[in-house]
């Protein structure tokens, strides 16, 4: 290997610069990600031009970060890098509650609710009882698990891309389990929503042909003591885009039902087991 | 395959999605980004954590970037990536001048001078003889080629970089040579100089065990008609960072002579063909 940078020996040139006392996972992780940075390049034979645009792309996507806009996270998650990191951590065994991303709309510290307590304050929406158990892989009941939900409104915005407008908590609540781990809770039907489109991922996704729309879902992150955490959604199963999530967040066994009520106060009923994992 | 995303078959779902009527450079290209970029995530089995820093490296690097500022060239100057395109876009047959990176220190427009004027305008710094042709890879001298050349001044730095400091356009000047495709000016032998590392990018070079600096150079931007743009550097090959470039930019055949001069009011003279590729 000649000690100067060519097109063949790049890999190796750059990674033999880094030094010898670094973190040791650090060097792991940048050495394989040189590696196939550069094999993209190469593969594709990248011109000039191209790696102008990238460079214009990447600048343009952090410029428009703030506290409010996470554009780099929409960009992992339009790439589908966000769910594969999510799948490569969160392998689970059959049967097991999938997860699925996490997504920016989480607010820590929601209001800790009564079982069957409703989370819509707006009234807006078809009014909707969610109900099931959660459970271990044997079935059976966890006593004490922490049910947070989230989830848009019935005009698809979350109650913090609308703050003054929705009330405060608006579509979010805790539920903790007793001991026959059953949860419920009266939301609405929730409706699908376009991630942030006016930006450079927005302009991205035009320019590949794909549109900006997750199809309607409910989030839950469900936590117990002796459990993984369960980041989860679940999904209105004939929504127009739930083949096309634009984040790639559906699986399929995070489909839930979704059941007109014949009689009752609710006009849907969606039934839903969360089935924990041991840590 | 599912038509849901799955660990293991990221890339085809992601690349699926793509609309059918669009650009089919841009299809292509993003579907080797996609495959490169989800081989990385999965070789690595890349974590949370570790995404989490990495979408905080990219928004911090985006938002230092200014009208002055491109640390995303920075980032993919220090990875390789720069001269890995330059590389692959640039392939050069034997005997002729090498490409390397263009830098971001060019200025378009500068004064064109009389054969060996000096383009030193701050009288610091050793004197140094700049002489050599532009040929032709049989080696016959090409008429009316225009030698663009900056380089920094004796503290390292361009121009550019101390407005108001140096005079404007202190070692810099374009040079058009005649019939005999001979060049010469009077400039000083460069120094070595820091790439600007007070952002993310230094940071990261910090973890990795690198230093920032450059060895000593001068830029060259050759052009004559019929013949491909000449993009280089020559460098001072005693230079304690030769074999150290911090963005990879040294070649063996751009290490020019530095001669110490017996007589006459230059202190080195540096003598440097360029030889010119058809297009
Ligand atoms: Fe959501
Ligand atoms: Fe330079």
């Amino acid at each position: 290997m000649t000690k100067y940078f060519t097109e063949e020996s790049s890999v190796e040139t750059v990674n033999a610069r880094m030094g010898e006392d670094i973190n040791p996972r650090l060097r792991e992780v940048m050495a394989c990600l040189i590696k196939h940075l550069h094999a993209f390049a190469k593969e594709i034979h990248l011109t000039q031009d191209e790696w102008d645009l990238g460079i214009d792309f990447l600048t343009k996507t952090g410029q428009i970060c703030s506290d409010e806009r996470q554009e780099f996270i929409l960009l992992s998650d339009t790439l589908g890098f966000s769910m594969l990191v999510d799948a490569i951590n969160n392998r689970r065994p059959p049967g097991a509650t999938e997860n699925t991303v996490f997504g920016p709309f989480h607010v820590a510290g929601a209001p800790e609710r009564k079982m069957g307590d409703t989370i819509c304050l707006d009234g807006k929406g078809d009014s909707c009882l969610f109900e099931g158990r959660v459970i271990d892989l044997h079935g059976n009941p966890i006593e004490g698990a922490r049910v947070d939900v989230w989830s848009d409104n019935a005009e698809g915005f979350y109650d913090v891309q609308q703050p003054g407008i929705q009330p405060k908590w608006n579509n979010r609540g805790i539920f903790v389990t007793g001991a026959d781990g059953k949860y419920s809770f009266v939301g609405i039907k929730p409706v699908c929503y376009p991630i942030p489109d006016d930006g450079p991922v927005g302009k991205m996704l035009g320019q590949l042909g794909r549109h900006p729309y997750r199809p309607a879902h409910v989030h839950y992150l469900v936590t117990a003591p002796g459990f993984q955490k369960l980041v989860t959604h679940t999904f209105v199963g004939d929504d127009d885009y739930i083949e096309s999530d634009t984040v790639f967040g559906v699986k399929a066994t995070l489909v839930a039902p979704f059941e007109r009520t014949v009689e009752g106060p609710q006009m849907w009923r969606s039934p839903f087991d969360f089935v924990l994992t041991p840590v």
